[in-house]
């Protein structure tokens, strides 16, 4: 079998931690595979980087942007430099590669570069060369430039993902510090099981909504080539259980379960724009605002007035969006003409996650009326074909989470 | 004027000395010229990096070394991005370059590559486009093999004067933190007095012989290219009499002083190989065997027996080639036919520098008896136009440097 190993910020996160993840590529390499390590920055690494960058500059140009990525890159150089050397020390032929060597290209949007083309047959032929070859995640190059773009934090899971895609691996195993995908965050709890096997859809709408375990860009490139992966973690032995493997929608999960998971943020905050004049374009100019800023709105509810003269609009953002979309919104005030920006992130969003619940009527119920028996107000309320989110204050948060958990049978297999 | 300056570990040591060095860099360009800065490390970062890849490997095959290249380059990238983030954040239009991005290209040796060449005119043509570039020290590409080569450890000197030559500039400043070359270390005698000037020549016996001040292959360099360089501290204002100039021989100094400098080394091994059958071709196997292990011989002496038959070689060499040493010898064990090897660390080596000894005589015989005069014992003696070494125990080191430093009236302009 081919298969990308990725190793996260935790799993690398000193010399023994380096030299534990060298043991987990072995036992593969052992198997006769052929292996392709992924890795990311030791644990601290890029938020030192990152601290430095900040107490430096604003960081708002494109110029300021570019410097950011070649600084923050790094952490992934120092990492799949050792672990080449750790590979060699224990007797394989090992290299590493960095984004601009293989190379890994990208479009011309700083610090969060989407890849363009990985040359996977060059990699290919270096797997004929070196029994394992060691990729920097996070980082790729900017071809026009000649310069070190980066993918967004969390990035070496798109890294991983993107790479198994271009040489068609078997398998992409992302190692971390969870053993797996759960029903919900075991630390909110304890009834909270792991799951064997996850779909795309339902993976994305967790990372999505809350879930850390998996970069969301990283899902949607999963799905949409295809690429076999699973989550497991770098401190247990391996076995043909461990872990939580994404698989298609309908095929390998015999016996469907309505809900799968529940995810939990309370990194959103609710913005509200009051009594604004109604008249055609006002939604487009909002949003439109919101996006050129690159704002990320999430729920978006809006309510008219009696007259049907004024309307209020409210949506949700990443905390750390905030003040650009503050700044967008500032920029339409005369056009918008509303007379307040109501900020809250006194709030909480609960998602509960399911395919099945395509085929399966009563789950909004379940969930609305579970909250309300603990007198739990909605704030929000949005739906996709596989989810129900909902705004709830956040002081009744994990709450929520324990009596849903327990409202779907969640801990029952 | 064009001019390349270089920003030593501890100038860029944290966030604050990067913001003080950018001030150094407006302060040039505020005069109109135009700069280009070469940086190291943060002072530490260099350390920490090599002391990870030693935990893991020993870095023995070119394979390692240049996975060790890789990692150990990366503490210059972060710099000189931090440092265009600053430039840019005080209103600059500035970026950095990485080795790679230049290029500056090397040959094929990891970990002390020599620079073969820089494109200079690219380096012009980038400053018609940016008010200021900054370029990682230490660091250049390997094109045969499209990896990071480093130049070896305080490489970023030898970057700056390349640079400096390539693009043909007026002045090289590299900013430390002493403010200029010394007749010896301040810290052994308060009489040391800084230097205006001292040739290319004596700064290069200086910098062999133990001066930290410069890397000896930018000396080397400097003198090759007629660069001219000032050393100068980064802590002080600088003036027009700050720091000390590298200028040609008998050029600039108008008034010749006999000695420049006297500078002390406590890092060398004594290395006595006895009672070898004498045989034409016997120093050749010996130096041959140490050239191979890329062992750094420095002084060497050998004794005949009185009947001519056996000989003895005693020689010195950095400290931390003992090892390569050890290992050179024992190849050549059964042809040499040595009866034991003799190490001996517990020395210092004296050098007393200067043009002027070129047609002064005198000068050796004031050193041989200074030292006498204080019953200090001389192991071995060598000599080169502008130097004399000697080799003694090691508790004499810094008494034998005051009074020569005093013998030969240094303190005195």
């Amino acid at each position: 079998m081919l298969i990308v190993q990725k190793f996260g910020g935790t799993s690398v996160g000193d010399i023994n931690r380096i030299k534990n993840v060298a043991k987990k590529v072995k036992a593969e390499l052992d198997k006769k595979n052929k292996i392709i390590v992924v890795v990311s920055a030791m644990s601290g690494v890029t938020n030192q980087l990152v601290d430095y960058c900040n107490q430096v500059s604003p960081l708002t140009s494109n110029e300021s942007l570019t410097e950011y990525d070649s600084i923050v890159a790094t952490g992934e150089q120092v990492t799949c430099g050792l672990l080449a050397l750790e590979l060699q020390s224990i007797g394989y032929k090992a290299r590493s590669f960095l984004g601009w060597q293989i190379p890994i290209t990208t479009d011309e949007v700083p610090s969060k570069a989407r890849i363009d083309e990985i040359d996977g047959a060059a990699l290919l032929k270096s797997l004929e060369e070196f029994d394992v070859i060691v990729i920097a995640g996070f980082q790729g190059i900017n071809l026009k430039s000649n310069r070190v773009a980066t993918l967004g934090r969390g990035g070496s899971d798109t890294s991983a993902v993107a790479i198994a895609a271009a040489v068609k691996a078997d398998l992409c195993d992302i190692y971390t510090d969870v053993n797996g995908v759960y029903t919900t965050d075991p630390r909110i709890t304890d009834k909270a099981r792991k799951l064997d096997k996850v779909t795309y859809e339902e993976m994305l709408e967790m990372a999505y909504s809350g879930s850390k375990v998996l970069q969301t860009r990283s899902v949607a490139m999963a799905m949409a080539h295809n690429v076999r992966v699973r989550v497991l973690s770098t401190f247990e032995e391996t076995t043909e259980t461990s872990g939580t493997i994404l698989v298609n929608n309908n095929e390998e999960i015999m016996e469907r379960r309505v809900i799968t998971g529940i995810s939990y943020s309370k990194n959103d905050v609710r913005i509200t724009l009051v009594q604004m004049p109604d008249h055609p374009g006002l939604s487009a100019a909002i949003f439109g605002a919101l996006a050129a800023k690159e704002v990320n709105v999430d729920m978006i509810v809006q309510n008219i007035s009696a007259d049907g003269k004024f309307i209020d609009i409210t949506f949700t953002a990443a905390k750390e969006e905030l003040e650009r979309a503050k700044m967008a919104l500032e920029s339409i005030r005369d056009e918008v003409k509303y007379s307040e920006v109501r900020i809250d992130d006194n709030i909480a969003k609960i998602s509960v996650i399911g395919v099945g619940m395509i085929s399966h009527s009563g789950v909004a119920h379940t969930m609305f009326k579970t909250l309300a028996d603990k007198g739990i107000n909605l704030l929000l309320i949005s739906t996709s074909e596989i989810k129900i989110s909902v705004l709830i204050a956040k002081e009744y948060g994990e709450l929520a989470v324990r009596v849903l958990h327990d409202a779907y049978g969640l801990e029952k297999k």
